[in-house]
């Protein structure tokens, strides 16, 4: 195990290239178990991406990169141009709300024409891919630097979903403001929506903030008008999937839930995300597809069957958040004036 | 098995008497097994309402009477004062919110008090403890009748939590007006909200509505805002634990954020309840005390850990409405005119 895959560790990453294949932690299996996967081919990355082994929308973009990386090197590196677009729609429709999945991909095709004559095609594309990775962990550093000013000491501060060090090359765009922000002694605790169907904040949040040393209490979903309505909740900060053009944004079915409650109550709502995440060619949320996933997802919990048998449910993976129900920052609203 | 016990009969009940002894359905098992629990002491009452064998304010309420008659009978009939008092704290300690368990053991008292000199106490007490429960039955049934002309053919409608005929003597409140809407041909479908974490919707109100024949779709309590803003909901009909006096409601956790999400959507939302669930001695929703349960009923699920090792949860069981969020019947707004 090297540092970037200890998840205690700063520079944890759940998603790198070693030894000419991708790494990705298998969230699936999280928390009980850490397991590796090792892709040597594009088609366990889309795989791996289906299946939200690895999931968040930054992250997935990463992933998707370096799907195109094994995509051309399993094409030998010539001839890669059939075979490059051919990957790139297997990994592209793997799941079509992120938004990050299609910038990565498009991003690879110049990537590769860039790449100088004479030199070795994999690698030229393997170090565009390592640049779009480290930016990545930089921008969400740089974004958890950016949001301390937003935090007062003794913020209690909820999120939902999973926008952490998992979701991202590494850092986390929504844990990484919290543990920025923390950092500065200014978070006193965190609720963390337990987000069902997968349970991506009772099985990764707190995972993650624990091995951050972040104070955190889990709740469900449902509890955010209690918890609101009697003042226990000081700012909420979520990640994004996909920014419409007009600011309205795409997360984890629920986030529009909680940005409603939180405008009732007057409580600050952010949204953390690299640019990668906002996409100026859709104008606004109706635009926006949203995924919906298998209904044994909702009607099975942890294998056991939960409903009566023939028991159909309705699962939508996102929901879309208009831009009136989020806090701006700063810098952002002088800038939009 | 009788006519009462049977799920599939429009007589089913979850409460009753049978020689001598309280049938409870035990609820924590549905919908996976059927078993009746025989309660012949008031201690086995308490523990089924404690344990959410039985479960819903009118139900445990109804449990409530036949507690008392328990308490009674394993008295012999005589020196009843101490074991009734005796009795009563202990049933009525087992849930703080609902208010319909305080109310059924407090009329008790005056119904002991109420036999004729002569008669047989335990007779006496059980035949007001049968009043009590046919009249949950008669009062469900005229509530569904009463909310017929709120809908409208090809209405979706959406419920949280389950205020079925499992939650009541027999017939349901939330769900009894919906079966009372579908069988004049005003419902199109209903929406049931899972409702974490002991997951009533997806158990019981998704078994009940398979069991009426009424069309339904599960979804998970966070699907509530993108259900909303893809006008995919007409009505929202609730149950009720505690009314106060100025109408504030407290009810299942997650109710108060579906009611915020129908305002802010233009959707009616309704609570249906007995007006034993009304308490005039609560002044607001402020008052009402809100259970809080263990964490694991957070942490873990069918035995299985869903979150890591040493995470803590904080489990309110309810929330509170307030009474401006809810929309009242004709008749009621016209009588508080």
């Amino acid at each position: 195990m090297n540092e970037t895959q200890n998840p205690g560790n700063p520079d944890f990453s759940p998603v790198f290239w070693l030894d000419g294949s991708l790494r990705l932690l298998d969230q699936t299996l999280l928390p009980d178990e850490e397991v590796w996967l090792i892709c040597r081919e594009p088609e366990q990355v889309a795989e791996a991406i289906r299946r939200l082994a690895v999931r968040g929308a930054p992250a997935i973009g990463v992933a998707a990169a370096y799907g195109m990386v094994l995509g051309l090197q399993t094409a030998g590196g010539s001839a890669p141009d059939g075979r490059m677009r051919e990957v790139a729609d297997m990994l592209g429709s793997t799941r079509p709300t992120a938004v990050n999945l299609r910038w990565a991909i498009e991003l690879s095709f110049e990537a590769y024409e860039a790449i100088p004559p004479g030199r070795d095609k994999v690698q030229g594309l393997l170090e565009w891919a390592e640049d779009l990775r480290r930016e990545d962990i930089a921008t969400n550093r740089r974004i958890g630097q950016h949001a301390i000013p937003l935090f007062f000491e003794g913020d209690r501060v909820l999120t939902h979903c999973n926008a952490g060090a998992l979701a991202t090359a590494g850092y986390g765009t929504a844990v990484g403001v919290i543990q920025a922000a923390w950092e500065h002694g200014r978070v006193e605790k965190v609720w963390v929506d337990e987000t069902r169907p997968l349970l991506q904040g009772a099985r990764l949040t707190s995972w993650e903030l624990a091995r951050l040393g972040i104070p955190h209490h889990l709740v469900i979903d449902s509890a955010v008008g209690i918890l609101m309505s009697r003042g226990k909740v000081d700012r909420v900060v979520v990640g994004a999937d996909r920014i419409a053009a007009n600011g309205d944004v795409a997360n984890k079915v629920g986030t529009y839930v909680v940005a409603t409650l939180a405008a009732r109550h007057g409580v600050p709502f952010y949204v953390a995300a690299p640019l990668s995440t906002v996409d100026p060619r859709t104008p606004d949320g109706s635009a926006i597809p949203i995924e919906e996933r298998a209904s044994e997802e909702v009607t099975s919990f942890t294998g056991h069957r939960v409903a009566p048998e023939g028991t159909e449910a309705i699962n939508f993976a996102f929901d879309v958040t208009p831009s009136e129900l989020i806090r701006c920052m700063p810098q952002l609203e002088l800038r939009q004036r």
